[in-house]
């Protein structure tokens, strides 16, 4: 039964990868929302609370990951974007 | 006990507004990876099969608003990436 919900959360946490990857290879964030990135960060933060509320593992590490991936991108896109202003 | 689960699927949810938002404004969608767009539509999805499985209402409405704005931005990045190699 919980066979697609492993599938989707599988699917929804390796799609920031090729994401980390590009931004990193193109040096460039422009066009990925910054307030996308705020609002999400903070709706997985809440995540991995609930996950611990609920003491389920999958929650809790799909989420971890996810937050690693999009911290990165985050970080990046300020970096990044500070740079082009110099 | 889901009070953080549902602030955390509304911040998720909603997150992806800004992107379709900035992506229509710019008309630009380059920095914004193709392949995560897929795999995170894929990955919505089975989260939609999995809410119908569990007959959990707040997993179907946040995952179907989700899949409309990864969607609407897929289309958006597909139609001005082809208007550019014009």
């Amino acid at each position: 039964m919980d066979f697609y919900g492993y599938i989707a959360a599988f699917l929804t946490t390796i799609a920031f990868l090729p994401q980390v990857l590009r931004t990193y290879r193109t040096r460039s964030a422009e066009d990925v929302s910054f307030l996308m990135l705020l609002l999400f960060i903070s709706g997985l933060v809440f995540w991995i609370v609930y996950g611990f509320q609920l003491h389920s593992l999958p929650v809790l590490v799909a989420n971890v990951i996810t937050l690693i991936f999009n911290i990165s991108i985050l970080l990046m896109k300020l970096l990044y974007t500070e740079r082009k202003q110099i």
